[in-house]
């Protein structure tokens, strides 16, 4: 089997060795700079992992791998342009480089580019791949949307931040291994190697990816509050500053009372906020850790990752096999940064 | 066999029917608002009267092009944003009425519905349709690419004109035919109606939709000289007014020698320009037409048009169920507005 490593320098080498439609070289060139900016290509690896349980032979998932990281990658470049970010990876974004309208359009050219590349699957499992593919980008609009709605409502629940995060990212991860899964069991059923599991199996899989998502993205919560300021990329408190509307904060909203629910009314509140900096990201953690949405957080993670788990626990295949998917959701579920 | 009227009610009844996906209602909106300011429906027409060429029933197609009509409506969309156009069939803008970000990701999921819709086409042909869509979804955004590139290059030659307007437009009317005549003779086959014709139909009813769209978009560019005020829709010389590079003018930049180019060169330069509205648009249409540049014109449209219905008199198919699309073709680029 691959390991992590050997998947990742695969999917760069074919990132480098892509063959841009040529006709109007400008249009993918903003293109190439979203792709070589690096990350770490955890969604295209994820495809190759579900592949390689069915199948030592990978190659023919590589292509359609390479297809989802260039869609993971448009869907950056448009929130970009939306959200007006400055830098992504320590470089310029594309709408400050180039412009608003390259990014647009050089987007709408990587989502194409994107399907061309997926449709590369063997033909058996074409149409499960497309429509996994279709149902997964639909769904991402949706998250981003609830996302974009969430930021004016004074209400949203736990459920609906969950339902908002499961769309705007778990669903990509459970694609990825949906798309991997499909590709390595046909595989392997052409090649007769006898690994072939059950088609349960994708489903599985595609359960363990939703829940790696989920556990990620509140660990991600989490560590804005409690994460290692050496090792966490991004400022400690980051959240908290820009109200953002965290698991955390939605928690804390439901579970403080008194004095404790008065004052994160109050400093959520940009008309009537009156903390400083450090005073109100202290006082923030405080609450969420007396108030108990720091353990709500903490439980929800750990139920995810555990769900996670538990749909790996039931696939069909050998468990050897297994073991290198488990080790990425315990590093994307236990990071630090 | 149906007519365009009926084809249209039934696109038009499709549409109205659409079952948006509810998780984040506000991203479809803008979606229902698009696709509901009408239009001619042209494209999914298309799908429809190819795939009725080889099989009676077209119900099976009727899914995919409404996917088409969605695809082309995003194109608008986010085309309207970049050029920061203020209305579209007399109804405000989407990023007017919304905003730019709802534009740019409501667009997004309708790339993505599109898609969605597309891939219902019967299993046989899923491959063949979902390359023919992909290839042409990569290539209208490289015709937008060198539409944009060649706002501000003055050296265009007529065949990167023909190069850019066959990207920007015609593909997608190819397309449209490919897709539809895949569908139909599957369905002919299918159903062993007699009717399936030759796998070369398929090639032949792109290259009459690619020569149609040339001869359609080189017939705009004369339209707006010559057409009728009464019935064109748009001013006359609105193009002349906004120095835009249309076949008429490339080729007068090239044709035109002495004085008159001299002045061509001189209002088409802002910083120059001296005429005022109706004095230029006269004095365009003057040497438009004794530099031989409109006559060029003409005979590129008789030239594309006569290359399409070449192509649609060598398929392999009863010629009185090619003359509804010949009567399109006809009504197209011999339109007065």
């Amino acid at each position: 089997m691959f390991t992590q490593q050997e998947l990742s320098q695969l999917i760069n080498a074919t990132i480098e060795r892509i063959d841009y439609p040529d006709l109007a070289p400008k249009l993918f060139e903003p293109v190439q700079y979203m792709l070589s900016s690096g990350g770490k290509r955890v969604r295209p690896c994820l495809v190759l992992m579900a592949a390689n349980l069915f199948s030592d032979d990978i190659q023919p998932a590589l292509t359609p791998a390479v297809g989802l990281e260039i869609y993971h990658n448009f869907t950056l470049l448009h929130d970009d342009v939306m959200d007006k970010a400055p830098e992504r990876h320590g470089k310029p974004t594309v709408h400050l480089k180039w412009n608003e309208n390259s990014a647009i359009l050089s987007g709408d050219a990587m989502q194409a580019l994107a399907y061309t590349y997926i449709a590369t699957v063997p033909t058996p499992v074409l149409r499960p791949v497309i429509e996994a593919f279709n149902k997964m980008n639909v769904e991402i609009g949706e998250g981003q949307q609830l996302d974009i709605d969430f930021e004016t409502r004074q209400d949203v629940t736990a459920d609906e931040y969950i339902q908002m995060i499961r769309l705007k990212t778990s669903v990509l991860l459970g694609c990825a291994l949906r798309m991997g899964g499909l590709i390595g069991r046909q595989l392997a059923i052409d090649s007769r190697n006898g690994m072939e599991g059950k088609p349960e199996d994708i489903d599985l899989l595609y359960t363990f990816g939703e829940n790696v998502g989920l556990a990620f993205q509140l660990q991600d919560d989490w560590l804005d509050c409690w994460g290692d300021p050496a090792t966490f990329g991004k400022r400690i408190g980051g959240d908290i500053l820009c109200n953002k509307k965290t698991y955390l904060l939605i928690r804390a909203l439901q579970m403080a009372d008194g004095k404790n629910l008065e004052t994160l009314l109050q400093e959520i509140n940009p008309k009537k906020a009156g903390m400083g900096e450090e005073e109100k990201i202290e006082f923030f953690k405080k609450v969420y850790a007396e108030c108990g949405a720091e353990s709500a957080c903490r439980k929800a993670i750990e139920y995810y990752q555990a769900t996670a788990l538990d749909a790996l626990n039931h696939l069909s295949i050998d468990r050897k096999r297994t073991k290198a998917l488990s080790a990425l959701a315990q590093s994307l579920t236990h990071r630090k940064k």
